[in-house]
C-alpha cells in the first residue's frame, strides 16, 4: 500500500523538481525517507517531486510519532533560500576557522565563508529570487521559521530533551509550535543564559499586555540608492544608505543585507511579525520604477522595525543600523548574530511579564477574535487592494483618455471656428482651444494622480498583508500553548507559567499590531484625501484659468 | 434603356413605401411621371419605392429641361407632414367658405378646415412624426422650402413668368435656388405689393451685410408644459405658457402651433436659417424627461428666434407670440399668414440694401469660405457631440461605478476593522465608513453633473446642426444667382440689382449665424467651466468633510 501523506499547508513550487501541493490534499510518498527536509512523492494532481516535508503529515494506521517529522530531530531542514543555507554552513566553516580568502575566483568555493559578504552572492541569484516580499503569499514560515542549523549545542540540547515531560509531544499537530521552539519552551526545554539587556518586558496597559515602549525613540531615514560596482566594474549592484537618529551617522547597505536581516529577525522572534521586505525581481533591478518602488518599500519596512519596541532595539538590528565600514567589526557582529542563542525557544526565556498572570480562558477568547478579525482584515484588503488598483489603471487609462477626447474635441470645434476670420470671433476661438488644451492638463492629472494617493494605500495594504501572512504561525504558536496547558494536570504550575509568557508576549505583539494599523491607516487616509484635495483643487483651479480666457476674451 | 436619375441630396425614407437614397447615387426610374411630388424607382440596393422628385436630376442624352422636375409647375409637391398639407387644402376650403363645424364626429371630415386647429391632430399622428428637430439629418429642404400650394393667383403669376429672360431657366441644376423662388425673383417674375413695415433692411456693418437691429428686442419665458384634456378627457397635449416681455402677457401654445408656426417661417424667408424644432416623438409625450427636454428645446429654439431680427418681428411670429385665447383673432391671424404673397421669390421683394452694391466677386470668395467654414464646423461638432455624449455616458456609468467601487471598498475597511474592538480604533473606524460614503456620493456628484454641464453643450450642438444643415440651400440660393448672373450680358443690371439683393440678404444671415455662434458657444463654454468649477469644488468639499473625520478621531 502506497504510503501517504496529509498536506497541513500550501506550498507554491518555486524551483524545477518541486511540486505545489495544497492544504488537506492526499500526497503519495514515494520513499518516507527525507532528504535534507524534502519528500519525494505525487500530488493529486499526478504531478511528482520534491515538497518539503514539515508541510505535510504522514498517515498512519495506528498513531506512533515519527521522529522523522521531528523538526528538532532533523537537523538539516532546508531553508527557503540558499543564502540562509550558506550563511548556515558559514557558520561552521567560521567556526572552524575556515574563513577569509575572498577574491575572483574563488567565488563559489567561498561562498559559504563570511567573505560571501563581498562576493558575487547577489539578489540576482536565481533560486534567490522566492518572494518573501510584500506581496507573497504564506507560508514560508513552517521554513523560515525553523531552526536551521543553530549548532551543535543546542542541538545536543533538544536532543537531549526529557522524555519525563508530563504532556507527550505532539509534533505534527502544531507543526509552526513546534518549529517556531514554543513547544520546546513549554515543556521547559529551552535554556540559555539571558543577560539584562535582553529581556524583554510585557508590561500591563490599558487594553492588556504591551511591549514596553521603546525609551529611546529614533528613526532612520534611507537615501536614494546610488549604484556600486566593484570588480573593476564587473558586477553592480545598488547601495542604500541609511542614516539612523540616535547615531546620526550613515551606514551603507544593500538588499542582500536587509534579507540577511530579516531572516535572523524571523528566526529570533517567534511570535513577532516581523514586516516583509519589499518584492525581489530578478530583472531591472537597476530600472527607475523598480528603484524607486523598492526604496519606497524599504522605508515602510524600516519604519515598520522603528516602531516595534522589541525589534527596534535588538542587538541585530543595532548592528545592521550603527556598524560602518569597519569590516572587522561588521563580520564580528555578524557571526555573533548567527550564533545568537536567544533565538527560537529561548527567545521565550527573555520575556518578563506583568506581576498578575492573564486568564488563560481570557486569552483564548482574544486570541479567537483576532484570528476572526486578521481573516477578515485580510479578505477586505484583498477586495481594497484590487479595487485601487483598478481604480488607479482606470485614471491613468480610462479617465486620461475621456478628458483628452474632451479636451481635443473642444479643440476641433476651436478649429473650426478659425476658419471663420471674423474678428470678433478669435478671442473666442483661443478660448476654445485653451479649454481644450485644459481638459488635456487635466486628463494628465488624473493619470499622475494615483501615484500619490492610490499608490500609498497600495503599498500599506501590501505591508499589511505581509503582517497578516505573519499572524497565522503566531497564533498557532499561542494556540498551541494553550492546547498543550488544557491537557495538562492542574500541578503543572510551570506550564502555566510558560504558556503565560507565550499569551503575554503574543497578546503584546496583537495590541502592537493594533497600534499601528491604526496609525497606519489613519495617517495612509488622511494622506490620501489631502492629496486628493490637492489634486481636486489643481483641476479647479485649471478651470478657472480656462473660465478667465472667455472674459478676456469678450 | 431603363431611365436613370442622379441622386442631388441624400434622402432617408421615414414611411413604408419610400426607399432611402444618398447624394451621387444612381437610381434606376420606373416611370418619369411623378405622383404629388414623388417618382418610383430603385436604388443602388436593390430596393423599389418612392424618393422626392426633386432629390434627384433625370439623365437624358441630350440638355432638355422637363416640366416635369419643375417645382413651379407641379402644384402638387408633397410636403414632409401631412399637417402642412392639410393646411393647404383648407386654405382653398376656407376661401371656399366651408370652415367651421367642430366636434367629435368630424374629426376627420374637418381636418381640413381651420378647426382642425382643436381637432385630433396631433404630433403623435404616424406620418407626423417625419423628425425636423434637433437631432434631424438634412435635408428635408428641398421639400420644406418648396412652396406648396401657395393660392392660384401666384400660380398663375409664376405660370405667365416671361420666357423671354435673357438667361435660360437651368431647373435641375439649382433644385433649391428654383424652389426657393431665388430663380424666380432672379429673372424679374417676382411681383408683390411690399408694404413699409414690410422691408427688412440690410445694412452695411463693420463686417459687411448684416441685418438692421430689432429696435425693440424683447425675450420670452417658456413655462414648464400643464396637460390639458378635451373631450371629456378622451384627448390630452401639453400646452406651453409663452410670456413675451413686450407685451407681458401669457399666450397657451401647443407643439402643433410651434410645428405649423415653422412651416411658415421656412415658406416665408428662403435665405434666413429657421431654427429647427425640438424632435418630435411618438410615444412618452408626457413622461417627464421628454417633456423637460422639448421645453430645454424650445426655450433654444425661441431664443434663437426672438434674436433672430427678421425673425422676431415678422408677423406670423408676432401672431403667434401675443394672440391671445380669442378664438377668431386667432384664426384670422392663422389665415392672413397662410395666404402671405411674401413668400419665397417675393421675400427678395422686401429686402432693402445699402447703397453700394457688394463685389460680387467678393461675395463669392466669402461664400465660398462660409461653405468650407460650414462643412468643418457640421464634421467637427458632430465628433463633439459624440464625443461629449460618450464622456456623459461615462461618467453616468463607469466614473460613478469606479468611485462608488472605491467607497465599498472603503466600507468592506471599515467592517474588517470593526472587528476589533479596541476603542482607539472606533474614531478610525467610523471616519473610514464616511470616507467610503464620500467616495460613493462623488460617484453621485459624477452620474449627475453630465446633466449640467454636457447636456446644455449638446443641445446647443444639437440646434446648430439644424442651422448647419439649413445653410447648404441657403448658398445654393445665392450660388444659383451668382451663376445666372455670370453667364449674364453686362446690359443686365437688373439682374445684377437682384443678385446683389440676394447676396446680400445671405451675407447679412450669414453674419448673423457668426454672431449668434459667438454668443451661444462663448456662453455655453463658460457654463460649462463654471458648472465643472462648482462640481469639482463640491467634490473638494466632500473630500474634506471626510478628512475632518480622522482628525476628530485622533
Amino acid at each position: 500500500m502506497a504510503l501517504k501523506a496529509k498536506v497541513l499547508y500550501d506550498f507554491h513550487s518555486e524551483n524545477p523538481g518541486e511540486i505545489s501541493i495544497a492544504e488537506n490534499e492526499l500526497v503519495t510518498l514515494f520513499s518516507e525517507e527525507e532528504l535534507e527536509g524534502w519528500l519525494e512523492g505525487e500530488n493529486s494532481r499526478g504531478e511528482a517531486g520534491l515538497f518539503p516535508a514539515s508541510y505535510v503529515e504522514i498517515i498512519r494506521d495506528h498513531i506512533t510519532s515519527s521522529t522523522n517529522n521531528n523538526g528538532f530531530s532533523s537537523p538539516k531542514t532546508k531553508t527557503q533560500t540558499p543564502s540562509h543555507a550558506s550563511y548556515t554552513s558559514s557558520d561552521s566553516q567560521s567556526q572552524r576557522g575556515l574563513g577569509a580568502g575572498s577574491g575572483g575566483s574563488s567565488f563559489h568555493t567561498s561562498q559559504g565563508s563570511d567573505d560571501d559578504w563581498d562576493d558575487d552572492w547577489d539578489d540576482t541569484s536565481p533560486a534567490a529570487d522566492a518572494p518573501q516580499g510584500f506581496g507573497s503569499s504564506p507560508p514560508l514560515y513552517p521554513v523560515t521559521t525553523s531552526l536551521p542549523g543553530r549548532g551543535s549545542a543546542q542541538q545536543n540540547q533538544q536532543q537531549q530533551a526529557k522524555s519525563s515531560a508530563t504532556v507527550g509531544r505532539n509534533l505534527n499537530r502544531f507543526s509552526t509550535f513546534v518549529k517556531s521552539g514554543g513547544e520546546a519552551f513549554l515543556l521547559g526545554e529551552a535554556s540559555a543564559f539571558v543577560k539584562d539587556g535582553d529581556k524583554i518586558c510585557v508590561v500591563m496597559g490599558k487594553h492588556g499586555p504591551e511591549w514596553q515602549e521603546d525609551p529611546y525613540p529614533f528613526t532612520c531615514t534611507i537615501d536614494d540608492p546610488t549604484k556600486q560596482t566593484k570588480f573593476k566594474g564587473m558586477k553592480s549592484y545598488m547601495s542604500y544608505g541609511l542614516t539612523p537618529t540616535h547615531t546620526n551617522i550613515q551606514v551603507n547597505r544593500r538588499y542582500k543585507h536587509f534579507d540577511w536581516l530579516y531572516a535572523r529577525l524571523v528566526e529570533r522572534f517567534p511570535v513577532i511579525s516581523v514586516p516583509h521586505l519589499p518584492e525581489k525581481q530578478a530583472t531591472g533591478r537597476f530600472e527607475e520604477d523598480f528603484i524607486s518602488k523598492r526604496r519606497k518599500g524599504l522605508i515602510w519596512w524600516m519604519n515598520h522595525m522603528i516602531s516595534h519596541p522589541v525589534l527596534a532595539r535588538c542587538d541585530v538590528f543595532q548592528h545592521f543600523l550603527t556598524c560602518g565600514a569597519d569590516e572587522k567589526a561588521w563580520k564580528q557582529g555578524k557571526r555573533k548574530a548567527e550564533r545568537d542563542e536567544l533565538v527560537g525557544a529561548n527567545f521565550f526565556l527573555t520575556i518578563s511579564t506583568p506581576a498578575v498572570p492573564l486568564d488563560l480562558q481570557e486569552v483564548d477568547s482574544k486570541m479567537e477574535g483576532f484570528k476572526t478579525f486578521t481573516k477578515r482584515m485580510d479578505e477586505n484588503i484583498v477586495v481594497v487592494n484590487a479595487t485601487i488598483n483598478e481604480f488607479a489603471h482606470k485614471q491613468v487609462a480610462g479617465f486620461k483618455k475621456e478628458y483628452q477626447k474632451v479636451g481635443q474635441s473642444f479643440k476641433l470645434l476651436a478649429q473650426a471656428f478659425e476658419l471663420d476670420q471674423q474678428a470678433y470671433s478669435a478671442g473666442l476661438n483661443k478660448a476654445i482651444a485653451y479649454t481644450g488644451d485644459t481638459y488635456e492638463a487635466i486628463g494628465d492629472y488624473f493619470a499622475e494622480q494615483p501615484r500619490q494617493d492610490l499608490d500609498p494605500i497600495s503599498d500599506l495594504l501590501d505591508l499589511y498583508r505581509g503582517h497578516l501572512a505573519n499572524f497565522p504561525d503566531i497564533i498557532h504558536v499561542q494556540k498551541g500553548a494553550l492546547t498543550k496547558v488544557k491537557d495538562c494536570p492542574k500541578q503543572e504550575g510551570d506550564l502555566h507559567d510558560r504558556c503565560n509568557i507565550i499569551s503575554c508576549a503574543t497578546l503584546a505583539e496583537i495590541q502592537h499590531f493594533h497600534r499601528t494599523r491604526v496609525r497606519d491607516f489613519r495617517s495612509q487616509m488622511q494622506h490620501h484625501l489631502r492629496q486628493q484635495i490637492g489634486f481636486f483643487q489643481k483641476i479647479t483651479a485649471k478651470l478657472e484659468d480656462a473660465l478667465q480666457r472667455y472674459d478676456d476674451s469678450q
